[in-house]
């Protein structure tokens, strides 16, 4: 929220403890506004399927969504920065971490952390077959569910790796779980 | 917003014209607030991959994201509710309209469709290899990129159809286009 106009940017995050960290340039507009403590909403969506229901009303998707409120406060600490950093990394890229150079002093100060305690969430979840009314049953043509996931392909290397460089297994296996229908 | 909290709500969506339209039950909160006029942002984020870099400084994510801003309307008359239902849909699953029950009179009163001018927007987009500082690149280490995209799984029937129903091609060849790295 700017001046009565909110905003949804899309960004990464983390869990650390009981808190959701994220992270961006010290020069982002969203983070400055947000570490003043205004009321902000995090919320996160995978979309597990599409659900074709005998009729166009009970079309559906199956998804797990999660809605976060609270007021965000700026994490200042180096070593809690850090921390926070490693958590996001390790959330998204699992292994990654140990296998770069770390940020150093005027990276982090360039990098502005907020936090937001998982106070007050709320978690909703669709699975399952479609839900008809009765009496639709009856009706001709296909009803199910379309599974839908987010997979990885094969990692693309950087072109100026020198030759013969071998992706690390976090990167060939590269998968995040997907719900059985 | 209501009163001063932002909510971000997940939702599906379709392009009508010049417009984005949205929908949900006549009883949803967020729909009967949005409806009222109050400003509004939409925003539709794809995740292309995820981009490794040789300093943790230097991770980023190739993706394809939209914001728009303004005021939402109610869509009223029946036809223009039909037509962003339809379009909505077809959105998601091409093909999918035709084979299903049309929403009848009490369906279509207890659906509410929001429309939202695309006069103000903006794309944000990045794509291609990791951007290390100059004198990372002499650093030990794999980098490049791990491509990301949303696949479809074989369609699961729903357990009252008919034995020997077969899936329609959409659902069986049900893809969302993905972006080459």
């Amino acid at each position: 929220m700017v001046e009565g106009q909110p905003f949804v940017i899309p960004t990464g995050y983390a869990r650390v403890g009981d808190s959701l960290v994220i992270h961006g340039s010290q020069a982002s507009r969203m983070l400055r506004t947000l570490g003043q403590g205004i009321e902000v909403c995090m919320t996160v969506t995978l979309i597990d399927g599409l659900v074709l229901a005998r009729s166009a009303f009970h079309h559906s998707m199956n998804y797990r969504s999660v809605v976060v409120f609270g007021r965000a406060t700026v994490v200042d600490p180096p070593a809690a920065k850090l921390k926070a950093l490693r958590a996001l990394s390790e959330h998204m890229i699992p292994g990654r971490w140990d296998d770069v150079r770390a940020p150093n002093e005027r990276e982090l100060q360039q990098t502005t952390v907020l936090s937001l305690a998982l106070t007050e969430a709320s978690a909703k979840v669709r699975t399952g077959p479609p839900l008809d009314d009765e009496e639709d049953y009856d009706l001709p043509g296909w009803a199910g569910v379309i599974p839908l996931g987010v997979v990885a392909r094969a990692p693309v290397e950087d072109a100026r790796l020198p030759p013969n460089s071998e992706a690390p297994q976090y990167a060939v296996d590269y998968a995040r779980p997907v719900l059985k229908q």
